[in-house]
């Protein structure tokens, strides 16, 4: 691989940079890992309130109580966020709102 | 959102990569768009044999014949680049190899 395109990076990214928040480079993170990960790089999901918030999007991702969260956990919650993000632009290019998109 | 994280960023790419493919800005891509999208942003997928390697690409989406490509279809095939890289950053880390990362 040469040179990569913009989809190919943004997978990279997703990856390297889940890789990169354990310590240790293990294969699941431990629960503080991920609390940075998130709180660096998607500020606006637990901005809501402080544990509360972080505690639900553990459930959500199906992580148990003192579990380690793995790349499959991740990639749930990353999903989720690509999924609604998908939505709200087809919400605005269907609408007649004039988008500048189509 | 005053500033995208770089993780924010590569969630964006790939939903408006795909959306992006769409002439119309449909739900679903043809299959010409999506072998365009494909042909253009993951280049290593297809390049093992014409047709035959695009099909094979489809059926593991779970795309039915002649039915348009949905995200939730594109999104299977992301998740599968995914692990697998997320898969290789992990045997080289844990291997013995004294690697840089570690």
């Amino acid at each position: 691989m040469s040179q990569n395109s913009d989809l190919e990076m943004a997978i990279n990214t997703l990856v390297t940079q889940f890789h990169s928040a354990s310590a240790d480079k293990a294969a699941t993170l431990k629960t503080d890992e991920f609390k940075g990960l998130l709180s660096s790089q998607m500020p606006n999901l637990v901005k809501g309130g402080a544990d509360q918030g972080f505690s639900a999007i553990l459930r959500e991702m199906g992580v148990g109580d003192g579990e380690g969260i793995s790349f499959k956990h991740f990639w749930i919650l990353i999903q989720s966020v690509a999924t609604k993000q998908f939505s709200l632009l087809k919400g605005q290019t269907s609408s007649s709102c004039g988008c500048i998109l189509q």
